[in-house]
């Protein structure tokens, strides 16, 4: 019989939160083992599922971190920078892999990761999709194959909440093709193109920012040149992807010592 | 037989000059009896088709414009607003059709055509192409059926020597789109989207422009709501179907009275 | 206070029947009086809603649909052609709205709806979407306004189950392009084009269908000349939108006489 | 001063021919020396520029290749399989290089041209676009990076007068697909999907071909999964690459001794 890891998942509350526990629950290789969520949260001391309008899943929410992560082997975590370097400390202290898909961290932030990545795995994300990340080696590589005669575009569309422009994961496409030329996407991005611009100049990146609806995320790069195009396009349509994503990450890093991992060595891409 | 109208060219020498003369040489309901250019340009004296580097047709190119209208039933005129303010005044001296596809016209550059169309007939459009006026009428209707639980972007992709930003068809588009819901564009237009821009408002309508390689002019109009979206899509591959909506417009008025028209009137939609 | 109508969803066990319930038990302007399934299924005689695996709603699942219909306003029926005869049958007996999703009814069939609906009101339409609807009113009048220049082409894609091709609702298109152009679809029809198939013919609307993933549902309509091309798209991505369709057809149908309708009717459009 | 070669366009009147014939004209690396049509073609005797309508070039169109051949440096031939194989052994006489876009050869004709190549260079590509090559790259790439819980999909698009479905470049494509999941492409080709189709079977290509307008020609390879997909996407809007692609080959081909060769050679992917 295999070993199942425990997991457990922190803002259990949250949209993502939930996508996580279901996930983690129906899964046949992993199983629920706790669920956390901020002191005075109404879901502390419930059944996790009843709390999500379901049938219960024998985990009760807890706002005792480090009491759930020692019984667990991995956290799967998609909070907010400030509550993921605390867990980060937290998981390191219980040996437990951490699987981080927060995003807004600014570099200091991830350097502090570091103390806690001596003492357990540690796999942080912007996106946690297979496809997205392929989609990320795919465009280094073709913008490094391909000259400056052809122009590149990054058109990214998410639905209506979205407080940002452009999404994380079209950045992280810029940088992937400002790296394949061999170029600093700073220098060359034109984000927000709008009045006269004059003509556009060779060897920048351009960004467009599409919202609507419920739209869960879209992402093209466009490679234009005379006569020809050729477009990377990937197209999320359910969260699940990232849930599914991050419990493969969370599966991936039983196997591996301390240190500071991406998707790219769990996709083995 | 049937009568066939003599038409001019004006700015012979321009990437739309050279296009409208080839698509009136050849076509089998008109000729071209004249080919204008600036006083001082290179082609004024040569036979424009042998200006254009092909066989000769017959037509010398001149810098006279009312000598070259004199003999004409149709202009066809996509210059500047400085000449095109000129050649009204002189299409309507000589009772000629005058088909104006010149951009960037000033609301008083416009109503400065009003005495010319005294006299003759005025085509004038942004946009010549049978599919994007039908564009414009499905857009002003469809946001006239949906309510604001629909979200709608104008999405457009051009070449890279376009200077300006949204395309003045989007904006066409995006006038259409306000008018179905009878708002103001001006009041609800997001244009060059980029940064901390918080969440979407609902009634607004976004831009997004699109810049690489030698993309002739595609616009999306989205309607995006949860669960569901409407895609209204133009794509043009060819310059020649601005002529050719410029040729049939010339014919058409043929039969019109002095007066102000558009395409729109002129396809019957 | 409103009038909120009892809502009885037949076929409760299935995919289109679990969404149903949660549209109507989630709807502050319906509620929900019943839940059908077949005799012998598992289901009957628990609660609907602990049955889906979630809390329970306090409806128990019953074999006798005209208990059921009896004491409801209107009953949402997405089952199977005999079924849905048998059903409406029984709904006219209890003076409910039927609202029909059923797909794949033969003619033969629908006529023998005809004396259900000499009772209560029917709505039945291939697909509930307000948008799907829309479109095909959009691609009925684009059809009419242009000529044989413009090819047309339906391109459908959907999730990898399913098992006929191309879909209803391009067929739905199909007929209303066919229509506009004032011809019959099967005399028309491009579909399964495969090997030395020689050139187009004029006046001919091509199909084809894509299958892949868990895509919801995806509509092009593409009118395709020289030089230029008009898309009417529609992109479905969630299967709530065909239960809110249905939900609001059952409330729009409070207010009707016997008789037959569909979604053009509900939407107004 | 860098030397130029002289190079003869085959099937001189054809649309491709033509094209050709303009591209080596206007370039600055390399010249035109010849134009060859069959015997009793009406352009034979005829300066082949105005031959085309336009000015002339300096170039008789000739019947007899081996002439023309022998002053040239290499021969650029986009006719029928049969002229081909006349032209492989003329080509191979005069050691010039010939540059096959020859579509519908079979495996017996293509194995015909090695005896040519034991005395000259031969590339031969059934798409001489640098996008075209570097997607059939990139999709063996992908097939063999992502399982089988992405279906993969092949879809294309082409003008009205296209005879065969699917494109050659399209089923070049699922090939690529195919190779790069190493199973054969002819046990999992879906094409000419239409009736009752039953459910997609796992493992399986689909094809599928839209034909309208003048479309140059648009490939999309789909991968799609739960939840995500990814589309690999080109799309040709001018001739004009191919016949930029069969000149870079021409050129690449002084460099090399005799041999067969193909544009991933050229372009180095």
């Amino acid at each position: 019989m295999t070993f199942k890891p425990g997991i457990v998942v922190t803002g259990a509350s949250g949209r993502m939160g939930q996508m996580l526990i279901r996930t983690v629950s129906d899964s046949d290789k992993a199983h629920l083992v706790g669920a956390v969520e901020r002191a005075g949260h109404s879901w502390v001391g419930r059944d996790v599922g009843e709390a999500m309008g379901g049938a219960p899943l024998g985990v009760t929410v807890t706002d005792q971190p480090l009491e759930a992560f020692a019984q667990a082997q991995a956290v799967i975590d998609f909070t907010t920078p400030d509550a993921t370097l605390e867990f980060a400390a937290l998981a390191a202290q219980a040996r437990a892999v951490h699987v981080i898909g927060t995003t807004g961290m600014t570099e200091a932030q991830i350097a502090r990761l570091e103390p806690a990545a001596r003492h357990a795995a540690i796999i942080r994300a912007g996106n946690m999709s297979l496809g997205v990340n392929l989609l990320v080696q795919l465009t280094k590589r073709v913008a490094a194959a391909l000259d400056e005669d052809f122009d590149i575009e990054v058109i990214e569309a998410h639905h209506r909440h979205k407080v940002d422009a452009p999404s994380g994961t079209a950045l992280m496409l810029g940088e992937a093709a400002a790296e394949g030329r061999g170029v600093a996407l700073s220098e060359v991005a034109d984000r927000g193109r709008d009045g006269i611009t004059g003509a556009r100049e060779r060897g920048h990146i351009g960004f467009s920012a599409i919202r609507g609806g419920d739209i869960v995320g879209e992402h093209d790069v466009l490679f234009a040149a005379d006569g020809e195009r050729i477009v990377l396009r990937h197209v999320a349509t359910d969260r699940a992807i990232f849930a599914r994503g991050a419990l493969k990450a969370a599966l991936w890093g039983q196997g591996q010592g301390p240190g500071q991992y991406d998707m790219v060595d769990v996709l083995g891409l």
